[in-house]
């Protein structure tokens, strides 16, 4: 971060809005009219639009203690991004408000546009409108993502079939390591600041808290495999809780297998390291943004060839239930463990 | 409000925004999709959509101390409808987010749905999504609201010519009294709690205040009339500065008489009271939600009917400046004086 400290009153309301706009430039021949009116026009020429919403607010969903300010405009972004790609539609604008107190300077808002701008420009997403004000306490993030898909082509979560394999991309668990571990260091910082980080090794489960990837190449994926999902999800809250909302929207059970949760080696080392069971990271640990959904048995062979794609379970009779079938042949419940902002 | 207290933990999140959303029905053919997936789908078949978000904060954009949660529902929708109104379009739809801290009671949660849903079905917009989340201290509200305008029919801020009309809905100054009334009955509360607020006969400034009137009756009086304004935005920060940006947009500059500027008896009447001038108070008081825009002067005809518009001045070159002309005969360059949420 620079060394000047220029106070946000010396810019106002519009001057700062000018100021962290000014190299957004816009790439989507659907942005009409971006920042700088009353609202943003879109034209998505006959394709359906897709909105998604996220409020993010410090203390509760960030610490700024060990999130930096670019990495958390990136991450503000992605959270959104990763709603609209589960939709299998292509997120193609997005607005951003900001609420602050005046422990922010321009410098320091400067950092977090610099992170949305670089997710903005990976997922070809032009920055159409916002709102910035000051906040009595802590930094406030709320982020509207629009995308847009081929009319009817969006895949809900209560689609699901009977017999349909359920798959995830990526791996589970590794952000929810990366929170326990810098909340380990947030701890040992504080009892005693002389003390240095220990994160040397795990840059792998630290970067999954701190910069996730929206499943971008998931949905490129299915299209260039003409592949339509039956249903879809992203993981945010962890993957018990979304397969229990798969089922429940869905009308269905489930049947998923522990031995095909796909857990990231780092993940695993980490959690030995810090005495927690792999599996329950991987079912239970949140923000992995993975996309989780569900496929015809026919489908099966397009998705072998893609490594990103893990077959977990299939879809069951509602009277199944929603089970867990360990490594050991025992078959539990799933209960969603979730992350949920209430019971903090 | 109910007696009853429930803690908004005892639903959870997902509980809570069922709860919430459950008398909530859509309308609109364009709303495909609503709450409950990861994003909403709409379908404006074939028109642009426009986009506009605003952040309300606690503490900074309302006081609980004299906002019900019902009228804070109710506003909050209000001015995001007015942006939409602004670019001569519909609105269709919204997101709210919102955030609170435990403070806050299911029962008071519904209060601030209550007011939401009434501004919802007056002007036919269905609610398609959002967030909740608990936070660290007050009540954020981020809403999104979207519209649909024939393509290219949108009116932006810059698009003013010299000699344009320039034209304002309803009156100037109103909110701002309401405001003034307030924060006086609220310190005069706070020093001595055994006096009544005294708010007879300021039923109107107050009301200015609390439930402002997104104005949908002059976009289709102008889709009545075929009037197509050359531009317009909506009066949020006062007028001194929305007549800036339209000339600074618009790169002209403008003429604007004192005279014509739109008081209600009931403000001035408030003015005198508080030995405020009523001219100062419509030209910088904010969140009157009225509607500013540029005629053509042969369109001047077709608004001499309607007595919800005045006429207040012109626009003319850029180096003639932007001038108030007052009933004395003196001329005052403007000066935006609007409401600066970092200037508090």
């Amino acid at each position: 971060m620079s060394e000047t400290r220029t106070e946000i009153q010396t810019l106002g309301e519009f001057g700062l809005i000018d100021h962290l706009t000014r190299n957004f430039e816009t790439h989507n021949a659907s942005t009409i009219l971006g920042v700088g009116d009353d609202a943003a026009v879109i034209d998505h020429f006959g394709k359906q639009t897709v909105i998604s919403t996220d409020l993010l607010l410090e203390g509760i969903h960030f610490d700024l203690m060990y999130t930096p300010l670019k990495h958390l405009g990136y991450k503000a972004v992605m959270v959104n991004l990763s709603d609209i790609y589960a939709m299998n539609a292509t997120p193609t604008q997005i607005t951003v408000s900001i609420g602050m107190s005046n422990r922010f300077s321009v410098e320091a808002i400067n950092e977090l546009y610099e992170g949305i701008h670089i997710a903005c420009e990976k997922h070809g997403v032009d920055l159409i409108g916002g709102d910035t004000s000051t906040s009595q306490k802590g930094l406030i993030i709320s982020v509207t993502a629009i995308g847009e898909v081929t009319p009817d082509q969006f895949v809900k979560r209560s689609t699901a079939s009977k017999g349909d394999l359920i798959c995830v991309s990526g791996d589970l668990g590794g952000a929810f390591l990366g929170l326990t571990l810098m909340e380990r260091e947030k701890k040992i910082y504080l009892e005693n600041p002389q003390v240095q980080p220990d994160l040397e090794n795990e840059s792998y489960i630290v970067g999954r808290l701190l910069k996730p990837e929206a499943r971008k190449d998931i949905i490129a994926f299915f299209e260039s495999q003409k592949i339509v999902p039956t249903a879809m999800m992203d993981v945010s809250d962890g993957i018990s809780s979304e397969v229990l909302h798969l089922c429940k929207q869905s009308n269905l059970g489930c049947r998923i297998y522990e031995e095909k949760l796909p857990i990231a080696e780092d993940s695993r080392k980490a959690a030995f390291k810090f005495g927690l069971d792999p599996t329950v990271c991987a079912l239970n640990g949140g923000e992995d943004y993975e996309l989780i959904f569900t496929l015809k048995q026919e489908d099966h062979e397009k998705i072998t060839l893609n490594e990103e794609i893990s077959v977990i379970g299939y879809m069951t009779e509602l009277e199944e239930g929603c089970k867990l079938l360990t490594k050991g042949g025992n078959s539990f419940a799933i209960t969603a463990q979730g992350w949920n902002a209430f019971q903090q």
